[in-house]
Protein backbone atom coordinates (compact mmCIF):
# COMPACT_ATOMS: atom_id res chain seq x y z
CA UNK A 1 0.00 0.00 0.00
CA UNK A 2 1.14 3.30 -1.18
CA UNK A 3 1.57 6.63 1.49
CA UNK A 4 -1.01 8.37 -0.41
CA UNK A 5 -3.28 4.69 0.08
CA UNK A 6 -2.44 4.89 3.82
CA UNK A 7 -3.09 8.48 4.26
CA UNK A 8 -6.36 8.21 2.17
CA UNK A 9 -8.21 4.95 4.52
CA UNK A 10 -6.78 6.85 7.25
CA UNK A 11 -9.44 9.33 6.63
CA UNK A 12 -12.30 7.38 5.29
CA UNK A 13 -11.23 5.93 8.82
CA UNK A 14 -11.52 9.33 10.98
CA UNK A 15 -14.48 10.63 9.11
CA UNK A 16 -16.87 7.29 9.41
CA UNK A 17 -15.43 7.99 13.21
CA UNK A 18 -16.46 11.37 13.61
CA UNK A 19 -19.79 10.75 11.65
CA UNK A 20 -20.98 7.91 14.53
CA UNK A 21 -20.16 10.68 17.81
CA UNK A 22 -21.15 14.12 15.80
CA UNK A 23 -17.65 15.57 16.27
CA UNK A 24 -18.29 18.56 13.55
CA UNK A 25 -15.48 20.55 14.02
CA UNK A 26 -13.44 17.54 13.06
CA UNK A 27 -15.81 16.53 10.23
CA UNK A 28 -14.93 20.43 8.68
CA UNK A 29 -11.33 19.61 8.91
CA UNK A 30 -11.32 16.71 6.75
CA UNK A 31 -13.23 18.05 3.89
CA UNK A 32 -12.22 20.47 1.07
CA UNK A 33 -13.41 24.43 1.48
CA UNK A 34 -15.96 23.37 -2.11
CA UNK A 35 -16.83 19.98 -0.84
CA UNK A 36 -20.07 18.95 -2.28
CA UNK A 37 -22.24 16.28 -0.92
CA UNK A 38 -25.03 14.52 -2.92
CA UNK A 39 -27.68 11.94 -1.69
CA UNK A 40 -30.86 10.35 -3.88
CA UNK A 41 -33.31 13.38 -5.47
CA UNK A 42 -31.65 16.71 -3.15
CA UNK A 43 -29.94 19.52 -4.81
CA UNK A 44 -26.41 18.87 -3.60
CA UNK A 45 -24.93 20.76 -0.34
CA UNK A 46 -21.50 22.16 0.67
CA UNK A 47 -19.74 22.78 4.25
CA UNK A 48 -23.10 23.98 5.20
CA UNK A 49 -24.90 20.49 5.64
CA UNK A 50 -21.73 19.99 8.42
CA UNK A 51 -22.45 22.98 10.20
CA UNK A 52 -25.85 22.81 10.34
CA UNK A 53 -26.20 19.72 11.58
CA UNK A 54 -27.25 18.86 15.43
CA UNK A 55 -25.22 18.25 17.71
CA UNK A 56 -25.17 14.40 19.35
CA UNK A 57 -26.58 14.67 22.97
CA UNK A 58 -27.36 10.70 23.07
CA UNK A 59 -25.19 8.04 22.20
CA UNK A 60 -25.27 6.16 18.89
CA UNK A 61 -24.37 2.64 18.43
CA UNK A 62 -23.12 1.37 14.69
CA UNK A 63 -23.13 -1.72 14.08
CA UNK A 64 -22.53 -3.83 10.54
CA UNK A 65 -19.93 -3.47 7.50
CA UNK A 66 -18.35 -0.15 6.26
CA UNK A 67 -15.82 -1.53 3.54
CA UNK A 68 -13.63 0.55 1.52
CA UNK A 69 -14.24 -2.02 -1.99
CA UNK A 70 -11.67 0.47 -3.89
CA UNK A 71 -9.47 2.78 -3.66
CA UNK A 72 -7.40 4.15 -7.44
CA UNK A 73 -4.91 7.53 -6.40
CA UNK A 74 -5.05 9.53 -9.42
CA UNK A 75 -2.91 12.85 -9.37
CA UNK A 76 -3.79 14.66 -7.05
CA UNK A 77 -6.65 12.79 -6.60
CA UNK A 78 -8.26 9.84 -5.50
CA UNK A 79 -11.79 8.01 -5.32
CA UNK A 80 -13.08 5.16 -3.33
CA UNK A 81 -16.19 2.96 -3.22
CA UNK A 82 -17.75 1.82 -0.13
CA UNK A 83 -20.00 -0.90 0.67
CA UNK A 84 -21.79 -0.35 3.58
CA UNK A 85 -24.66 -2.55 5.78
CA UNK A 86 -24.59 -1.43 9.40
CA UNK A 87 -27.71 -0.88 11.89
CA UNK A 88 -27.73 2.36 13.84
CA UNK A 89 -29.25 2.49 17.24
CA UNK A 90 -29.61 5.43 18.94
CA UNK A 91 -29.69 5.61 23.29
CA UNK A 92 -33.43 6.40 22.84
CA UNK A 93 -35.46 5.52 19.52
CA UNK A 94 -35.56 3.47 16.95
CA UNK A 95 -33.16 1.48 14.82
CA UNK A 96 -32.30 2.05 11.67
CA UNK A 97 -30.86 0.04 8.85
CA UNK A 98 -28.60 1.74 6.23
CA UNK A 99 -27.24 0.08 3.25
CA UNK A 100 -26.10 0.43 -0.09
CA UNK A 101 -23.39 2.11 -1.79
CA UNK A 102 -20.72 5.71 -1.42
CA UNK A 103 -18.65 6.65 -4.01
CA UNK A 104 -16.23 9.76 -3.20
CA UNK A 105 -13.29 11.91 -4.39
CA UNK A 106 -10.47 13.61 -2.29
CA UNK A 107 -8.00 15.69 -3.29
CA UNK A 108 -4.41 16.56 -2.16
CA UNK A 109 -4.53 20.23 -0.68
CA UNK A 110 -1.28 22.24 -0.93
CA UNK A 111 -0.46 21.55 2.64
CA UNK A 112 -0.23 17.70 1.01
CA UNK A 113 -3.07 16.33 3.06
CA UNK A 114 -6.00 14.38 1.40
CA UNK A 115 -9.65 16.06 2.34
CA UNK A 116 -12.62 14.66 1.04
CA UNK A 117 -13.98 16.79 -2.08
CA UNK A 118 -17.01 14.75 -3.82
CA UNK A 119 -19.51 12.74 -1.83
CA UNK A 120 -21.96 10.74 -3.82
CA UNK A 121 -24.45 8.72 -1.02
CA UNK A 122 -26.65 6.42 -2.21
CA UNK A 123 -27.67 4.62 1.63
CA UNK A 124 -31.18 3.78 1.84
CA UNK A 125 -32.91 3.35 5.28
CA UNK A 126 -34.83 0.91 6.89
CA UNK A 127 -36.66 0.81 10.31
CA UNK A 128 -35.77 -2.73 11.41
CA UNK A 129 -38.59 -4.48 13.00
CA UNK A 130 -38.14 -5.42 16.82
CA UNK A 131 -36.35 -8.45 17.51
CA UNK A 132 -35.14 -8.85 14.53
CA UNK A 133 -31.54 -6.51 14.68
CA UNK A 134 -29.54 -9.73 15.86
CA UNK A 135 -30.13 -11.28 12.32
CA UNK A 136 -29.48 -8.38 9.96
CA UNK A 137 -25.79 -7.34 10.27
CA UNK B 1 -11.90 24.49 -23.54
CA UNK B 2 -10.00 22.04 -23.72
CA UNK B 3 -9.71 18.86 -26.60
CA UNK B 4 -10.52 16.35 -23.48
CA UNK B 5 -13.70 18.56 -22.11
CA UNK B 6 -15.01 18.57 -25.60
CA UNK B 7 -14.38 14.62 -25.78
CA UNK B 8 -16.02 14.38 -22.78
CA UNK B 9 -19.38 16.70 -23.33
CA UNK B 10 -19.67 14.74 -26.21
CA UNK B 11 -19.56 11.44 -24.32
CA UNK B 12 -22.07 12.52 -22.06
CA UNK B 13 -24.84 14.00 -24.98
CA UNK B 14 -23.66 10.67 -26.89
CA UNK B 15 -24.58 8.60 -23.63
CA UNK B 16 -27.89 10.53 -23.13
CA UNK B 17 -28.98 10.05 -26.66
CA UNK B 18 -28.10 6.46 -26.70
CA UNK B 19 -29.86 6.25 -23.22
CA UNK B 20 -33.03 7.70 -24.42
CA UNK B 21 -33.79 5.26 -27.06
CA UNK B 22 -32.48 2.41 -25.71
CA UNK B 23 -29.20 2.00 -28.07
CA UNK B 24 -27.50 -0.84 -26.24
CA UNK B 25 -24.74 -1.61 -28.88
CA UNK B 26 -23.71 2.23 -28.53
CA UNK B 27 -24.05 1.99 -24.49
CA UNK B 28 -21.75 -0.79 -24.79
CA UNK B 29 -19.01 1.14 -26.56
CA UNK B 30 -19.01 3.90 -24.20
CA UNK B 31 -18.06 2.05 -21.10
CA UNK B 32 -14.90 0.58 -20.12
CA UNK B 33 -14.64 -2.82 -19.18
CA UNK B 34 -14.45 -2.47 -15.82
CA UNK B 35 -17.68 0.10 -15.31
CA UNK B 36 -19.21 0.24 -12.21
CA UNK B 37 -23.09 1.44 -12.07
CA UNK B 38 -24.21 2.55 -8.30
CA UNK B 39 -28.14 3.66 -7.87
CA UNK B 40 -29.65 3.97 -4.17
CA UNK B 41 -29.72 0.95 -1.81
CA UNK B 42 -28.24 -1.87 -3.97
CA UNK B 43 -25.63 -3.40 -5.47
CA UNK B 44 -23.14 -2.12 -7.89
CA UNK B 45 -23.75 -3.69 -11.40
CA UNK B 46 -21.32 -3.58 -14.54
CA UNK B 47 -21.73 -4.15 -18.02
CA UNK B 48 -24.39 -6.51 -17.42
CA UNK B 49 -26.75 -3.71 -16.24
CA UNK B 50 -26.50 -2.41 -20.38
CA UNK B 51 -26.56 -6.11 -21.37
CA UNK B 52 -29.91 -7.15 -19.34
CA UNK B 53 -31.75 -3.87 -20.91
CA UNK B 54 -34.52 -4.60 -22.79
CA UNK B 55 -35.20 -3.41 -26.35
CA UNK B 56 -37.42 -0.66 -26.70
CA UNK B 57 -40.18 -1.12 -28.04
CA UNK B 58 -41.98 2.24 -28.10
CA UNK B 59 -40.70 5.69 -28.58
CA UNK B 60 -40.79 7.89 -25.19
CA UNK B 61 -40.55 11.48 -25.08
CA UNK B 62 -37.91 12.73 -22.44
CA UNK B 63 -38.56 16.89 -21.39
CA UNK B 64 -36.48 18.82 -19.54
CA UNK B 65 -33.07 19.82 -18.06
CA UNK B 66 -29.65 17.31 -17.56
CA UNK B 67 -27.17 19.66 -17.19
CA UNK B 68 -23.12 19.16 -16.20
CA UNK B 69 -22.93 21.45 -13.68
CA UNK B 70 -18.86 20.28 -13.23
CA UNK B 71 -16.32 18.65 -15.13
CA UNK B 72 -12.69 18.77 -13.54
CA UNK B 73 -9.93 16.41 -16.15
CA UNK B 74 -7.53 14.76 -14.10
CA UNK B 75 -4.63 12.73 -15.06
CA UNK B 76 -6.16 10.33 -17.16
CA UNK B 77 -9.41 10.50 -15.58
CA UNK B 78 -12.04 13.13 -15.48
CA UNK B 79 -15.78 13.51 -13.38
CA UNK B 80 -18.71 15.03 -13.60
CA UNK B 81 -21.96 16.16 -12.17
CA UNK B 82 -24.61 16.57 -13.74
CA UNK B 83 -28.19 18.12 -12.53
CA UNK B 84 -31.21 16.08 -14.01
CA UNK B 85 -34.83 17.02 -13.77
CA UNK B 86 -37.01 15.48 -16.68
CA UNK B 87 -40.27 14.30 -17.41
CA UNK B 88 -40.27 10.64 -19.42
CA UNK B 89 -43.24 9.99 -21.39
CA UNK B 90 -43.78 6.61 -22.77
CA UNK B 91 -45.88 6.57 -26.45
CA UNK B 92 -48.33 4.40 -23.68
CA UNK B 93 -47.87 4.54 -19.80
CA UNK B 94 -47.52 7.03 -17.08
CA UNK B 95 -45.25 10.04 -17.27
CA UNK B 96 -42.32 9.95 -14.79
CA UNK B 97 -40.30 12.73 -13.17
CA UNK B 98 -36.97 12.48 -12.56
CA UNK B 99 -34.75 14.47 -10.66
CA UNK B 100 -30.93 14.78 -8.76
CA UNK B 101 -27.49 14.55 -9.46
CA UNK B 102 -25.30 11.99 -11.19
CA UNK B 103 -21.44 11.81 -10.22
CA UNK B 104 -19.55 10.27 -13.29
CA UNK B 105 -16.00 9.33 -13.78
CA UNK B 106 -14.54 8.41 -17.16
CA UNK B 107 -11.51 7.25 -17.94
CA UNK B 108 -8.94 7.70 -20.87
CA UNK B 109 -8.05 4.21 -22.59
CA UNK B 110 -5.54 3.13 -24.58
CA UNK B 111 -7.17 3.92 -27.79
CA UNK B 112 -7.15 7.59 -26.63
CA UNK B 113 -10.65 7.86 -26.15
CA UNK B 114 -12.78 8.31 -22.92
CA UNK B 115 -14.87 6.32 -21.92
CA UNK B 116 -17.46 6.23 -18.45
CA UNK B 117 -15.61 4.25 -15.83
CA UNK B 118 -18.14 4.85 -12.59
CA UNK B 119 -21.67 6.03 -12.49
CA UNK B 120 -23.34 7.15 -9.02
CA UNK B 121 -26.93 7.63 -10.13
CA UNK B 122 -28.64 9.55 -7.52
CA UNK B 123 -31.84 10.47 -9.37
CA UNK B 124 -35.64 9.67 -7.78
CA UNK B 125 -38.76 9.00 -9.72
CA UNK B 126 -41.90 10.58 -9.02
CA UNK B 127 -45.40 9.67 -10.85
CA UNK B 128 -46.72 12.79 -12.29
CA UNK B 129 -50.56 13.36 -11.61
CA UNK B 130 -52.62 14.09 -15.08
CA UNK B 131 -52.48 17.78 -15.97
CA UNK B 132 -49.44 18.60 -13.92
CA UNK B 133 -47.17 17.69 -16.81
CA UNK B 134 -46.67 21.38 -18.37
CA UNK B 135 -45.81 22.73 -15.25
CA UNK B 136 -42.84 20.90 -14.18
CA UNK B 137 -39.81 21.31 -16.43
Amino acid sequence: MTEDEQAIRELVHAWTNANEVGDVATLLSLVTDDVVFMVPGCDPLGRELLEAAPPVTSSVQVEGINEIVELQVLRGWAFTRNQIDVTVTPASGEAVHLSGCILALFRQEADGRWRLARHANMLTTKKLEQGRLGGVV
